[in-house]
């Protein structure tokens, strides 16, 4: 599953920073089934390996994407976790090939998200874009470019809200948790 | 039902901050069906009021927690959103007066989650307790004030993950966002 997240359109990174610590901590990015992607506002998209760990402290983290805007890459050197290219959405889908394109949307179809997640399933490649600005809606090139756009709650969820339940859902329809469980800790 | 949270066995506020945003997000507090506590290893407890509306921003969060603990109560005129006071575990939750106390450790019985949450949907008062420290583990006080102890992943997880997954299947069994889909928004 890939993971995109526009952002920063009234600039929250606040919103990017607990996003990603909750999809780089859940057992599916772990499992390394996972892909995570912000793409900006102003057409910029970080590329985030599944190995990276954040700061949790706002502090650092703004640190790191000051040095990300700055250089295009952390860390400078060895293994990159954090790339920064210019990209619009378009290309950026295009890029990861996916099956099947779910947006998040209050304005969306409203459906229930255990319903959603178990009919894309049998999906190879599902990439889920989720706003992560703190009002307005997609532009109309993303809605284009997404398959179904669907509100999952009548009112406005956060951002990392979202996200959880979106990889928690698709963990329980892989039965990862049950797999993840059998093994030895 | 009632989240605990046992905190700052090792300082980690960041955690709390986390774990509170979460929590206080979700449909289930929107709703009135949740309330929050944190308990400290120094036997505090912050009971938070769920109509809270925790700053975001981290800086800003460590000030309230300060003030907090300067005064007892924050706001200082007005209905009180936060508490400050001293309580062992024994008697928070007596006060709750749970029908079922769950508490979630990774040395508890594996279990997948939605079986438990469903196991447990009957509960008219349901006390959930999370870890919220970096390492370790329950004292022997908290694991004998549980009636289970379950583990829901073979790794650790992050408290705010547990705390995501534990309110979204929760809302699921009680069929919330059902309900909350049907509503104008």
């Amino acid at each position: 599953m890939k993971l995109l997240k526009e952002s920063e359109k009234r600039g929250r990174p606040d919103i990017v920073h607990f996003s990603l610590l909750e999809a780089l901590g859940s057992p599916l990015n772990r499992e390394g089934l996972l892909q995570v992607y912000v793409h900006t506002f102003n057409d910029y998209v970080i590329s985030v390996a599944p190995e990276t760990r954040l700061p949790r402290n706002y502090e650092r983290f703004i640190g790191l994407m000051e040095q990300l805007f700055e250089t295009g890459k952390v860390p400078q050197t060895g293994q990159v976790l954090l790339r920064l290219e210019r990209k619009i959405m378009q290309e950026l889908i295009a890029g990861i090939k996916p099956t099947h394109v779910i947006a998040f949307s209050r304005i969306g179809s409203p459906m229930i998200l255990r319903e959603v997640m178990t009919k894309l399933s049998a999906e190879k490649r599902l990439a889920a874009i989720i706003g992560g600005f703190p009002r307005g809606h997609f532009s109309q090139v993303t809605t284009r470019l997404a398959n179904d756009m669907v509100s999952i709650d009548s009112q406005m969820l956060e951002t990392w809200t979202v996200i959880s339940r979106i990889i928690y859902e698709y963990e329980t329809t892989i039965s990862l948790n049950k797999k993840r469980l059998k093994r030895p800790s």
